[in-house]
């Protein structure tokens, strides 16, 4: 039987998310990687920009309006937020499918969105058809969808510590606490004081506590899952390493539960969730560079509170892997096509 | 006037506490470093076990029952759990005052001592006596005392962060959490597997979910200010750096309050406590060598959840410089004395 | 065509440099990974030891007497130095082929082996036979090797420096000066207090100047090529990170050449050698996780000088990636077979 | 006796460089900070840019052309270079003598400055005045200077290294080669991809191979001690820790010496010189903070290469510490007040 081939393109792709995708997609085995654009590099070699890639791809950075990127079947953007939406519905109409790792089609409510990106959105008309990509949660609707749009790094970590417990109906859906930590990659790749290595290096704190983007999409979602609105408090941190989110997660019981096997049950069946057995404490470095999401479970004094421990790569399970996992969904592929690299540790 | 100058001991100066208690002493202005003991180092020049030291000590380990130890009107325990209850009785007795930085005195009940450290308590009898070494919290009973139990890293950081909302009876005594995470050095200076560099470097763990025994300790305080039990969940993690302490603590409100106003004019005359401005997110790195904790408050999106940012030192504040902080109040110098280094940033 | 399977075993897994030659093992399209020995943790499983490999095997630790190692065709050492010498003697009487990670077939005088290694040599019979790991040296000798000495991290990554310039008797053979810089993990998984973070982090140093055991394996080899004894200082360093090689190599030019194409002819057809272009400075983690050295060549100022910047995985290139490349060629696979992953950055 | 109190301005401090000088400058006890300048900070409070001088300085940043300035006897020059070439000889009319922390005035010659540093230089006249601010080499000369020149933070750790062999006369001053490595705030506080944490961390590379400003300043100075040109190799490296340089110099014997006791003379009265014990290997952090330069010599095998290992904190020693150290001198004040900090570490 010969293997099917799907055409990708990757508009945007000069960040940390950008070059993950690159390496997931020239390696993957039903994958042409077709076209990779960039606004400013426009002839820079992709092995040039991203130096660990050379011997891998000979590709060069083309101009988002390029045909290149009308002749491929999906195309992924790895943009700042705002620019997915404005290319996208010609894309689709062009019958592309895409997976937009930006937060453009994330959020179900436009004006929401306004409130927390700062600009009115410009293709509300394809909210509604978005799926949000989280294959543990809606596999099926990515199968047949047109546009996914890829979840966050904090919101991936978050939500599959947490589905078990709303699932089940295990826990109060007010007094959610995620109190998430982050490597530096997750700021992206610009050129900003707050990012040099001598202004995070040996040295850890929070941000954003006053209000996160991320908090409305979690919201978003773990409400859907609970059936109705969730109280969550987001609190995340930056760690001095590149890559790993590390999300604790707080809710408090409302009946008994044998928790280790309510974990174990609803990650049965999924590859790219492994839960750890009781008393475990997963490390970010043992999913570095893998789709995979660790989890543990624990309650601490067999008390009232659940503490849920939830690691993934940001830039893999995070960003890049989830898109390729949902790629190979949209087309058919085997779910794990491409995503079998074993974390690199120590 | 005459300078008054203190005979100080440091017993077990071998770990990081220890070297950082050095440092701190043989510079302090009104302080001779008299005697320094190891088991297992006698004879060895401290500067040649801490490098950095070269050039401002001459010392050389002694054992611990050399007489020079007797001749300390302040001996320091800087040993693992279990050694200072041992010797300390004899040393009270010759009239020697001590600050125990081991954790030997700072539970009050021998009972809960010996379930989370492993073995009786063998003087019990002191522990009535013992005063817990926060200033903020205890500072005249610690002008009186003879012993001083020094607190641990996490609980300083913990309690100084909950403190003003216990004390005004603003937030509920149930559901508080304590998500700490600290700096490697916490961990000690023990040649174990799990503190290499090759196994925490690039890497983001929780650890001592089920119970660390930092949670009794910081209980017992946070009781005592509440005035009655409280319920705390307490989860430690491990940074990949080397010193600092950042505890991000949630509780939930029981009333409307200024809390910004409530955390400035709890701590107006601490001279180790930095209230920041509104909005701001406290780095570990701002207090990196010195004895500050440094706290912001926050209360995301208005809502009944108060958070809480401490950052400390972990070697300094949470360990040495207190116990340094302590000395200067039983023996009545400046309590800043030898404390004024302002931290190695970046 | 069936493909070929190669029943392999490991001895001595439980450092970084077993660690990572399973991780390459059990990815191996041709490879099965029969046993795995430890002399501690007979009946650990081999995911427990190492987390990141959890799902990927479900082998356990085998005693390194098990039968099952007799039953492999390929066994290799990741044991401490002077273990293989002792089983491998009887492996190969039984037709097992080894690749030795250990240092005990390195070098070929067993007089200076013991100088350098502080024990007797006691299987100097294979000596002769041993065949030095470096296939862009001795391709040919490994394919018909029954046992290759897999070379030093720092010897791969100085040797892959000199060699074209060696090769190409353009440089003096005296003089020659290689200023090494190493991750943590180099010095291996051992319950040591030089090696904690807090020992490491935030630190930079140089050991071993006054003689490295991998100086006499570097000189042995360099000697060879140049056909005649070469002087070298050789300077290893510790850098604060865990995985990586950095070699700064000096020579002395004796004659004009365009030197960037002597590098480029030399490594032309080799898969794992990539010589970057002219003015380029290859970062280690370009290579982290990969099998690849990538090499730089200047002449500063256009002087008398030549310096070779080489960078490798010390894991990788620098141990396990080697091996799993000796293997491929001593059973005629494809010389890149399981060895495609591309470096995980940033 | 009064003390002297001298008022200290600093001009452009919002670098790491500027922000080490400011934490020595006012915990220094015979110095007022008077005033402190920025172009783009104007009215920013010192200690909002810089979080760890809080409660340390209420100063504000004022224009350069503030009169504030004028009224200062010592002004720093913590500006990008190119600056202070324009403001000092106004500064130096009106009777402030001037510390220059950037390259202005290191090179002697005008036509050598501007072709490392890409612009004519404007104040010519001054060049043969200008002392370079180095106490070991020129004590004298800083004691009467207007203007110091204060050395690089590679020259610094090099020209220290090299010194006592030079001056002995005992090695080739040809072949000299200094291959050294820099924490990242030695690239300063820049809004720069490369600088980045996601760039930097878990990576190390060599920079500038062909050509780095600090090169002629090294040459010029050794040149200056053989009394004959230099030959010199010099290749700086990036280290993925914020503060340190560690500097490892290769030089060639030419006559016989005891090494260990040149050094030890050599550097015998100097404050900021300590010279290690035979076999010693000195790491960055032992220096961390402080104005040390700690310096190992080894004669690797007894060969004929001398070995020096040497190291600063770049900010301190190289850069902000010796500028004190110099105004010190220059002022008649004890050269080590306001020096006395211990190395913080680990």
């Amino acid at each position: 039987m010969a293997r099917k081939t799907i055409r990708a393109g990757v508009i945007g792709a000069t960040g940390y998310t950008g070059a993950e995708l690159l390496r997931l997609l020239v390696s993957h085995p039903q994958v042409e990687l077709h076209a990779v654009t960039s606004r400013t590099d426009v002839g820079v070699g992709v092995a040039d920009m991203f130096p660990w890639l050379r011997g891998n791809t000979e590709l060069r950075y083309v101009s988002p309006d390029s045909a290149l990127i009308s002749e491929c079947e999906v195309v992924f953007f790895a943009t700042p937020n705002g620019t997915a939406m404005t290319q996208v519905p010609d894309l689709l109409r062009h019958g592309a499918r895409v997976v937009d790792l930006s937060a453009d089609f994330r959020l179900r409510d436009a004006g929401e969105w306004q409130q927390w990106y700062g600009m009115p959105h410009t293709a509300t008309e394809l909210l509604p058809e978005a799926v949000y990509g989280l294959p543990e949660l809606f596999r099926d609707q990515i199968r047949g969808a047109r546009l996914v749009a890829n979840p966050g790094c904090y919101p991936t970590a978050v939500i599959l510590g947490f589905l078990p417990l709303l699932t089940a109906g295990l826990v109060k859906s007010s007094g959610l606490i995620a109190d998430a930590k982050s490597g530096v990659s997750g700021a992206g790749r610009k050129a900003e004081l707050g990012g040099l290595f001598a202004e995070m290096g040996e040295s850890f704190k929070a941000y954003g506590v006053p209000g996160h983007r991320h908090l409305p999409e979690i919201r978003q979602i773990l409400g859907g899952i609970a059936a109705h609105p969730v109280d969550l408090t987001f609190v995340p941190h930056l760690v001095p390493m590149v890559r790993g989110i590390h999300a604790t997660l707080y809710a408090e019981l409302t009946t008994e539960a044998d928790l280790q096997s309510v974990f174990e049950t609803a990650y049965a069946s999924e590859p790219f969730v492994d839960v750890l057995p009781p008393g475990a404490h997963p490390e970010t470095r043992a999913v570095r560079g893998s789709n995979l999401c660790r989890i543990a479970v624990h309650r601490p004094g067999l008390g009232a509170r659940v503490v849920v421990l939830s690691v993934i790569d940001n830039l893999v399970k995070g960003a890049a892997g989830q898109a390729i996992q949902n790629m190979n969904l949209m087309f058919a592929l085997q779910e794990t096509a491409g995503l079998d690299g074993i974390a690199v540790a120590p």
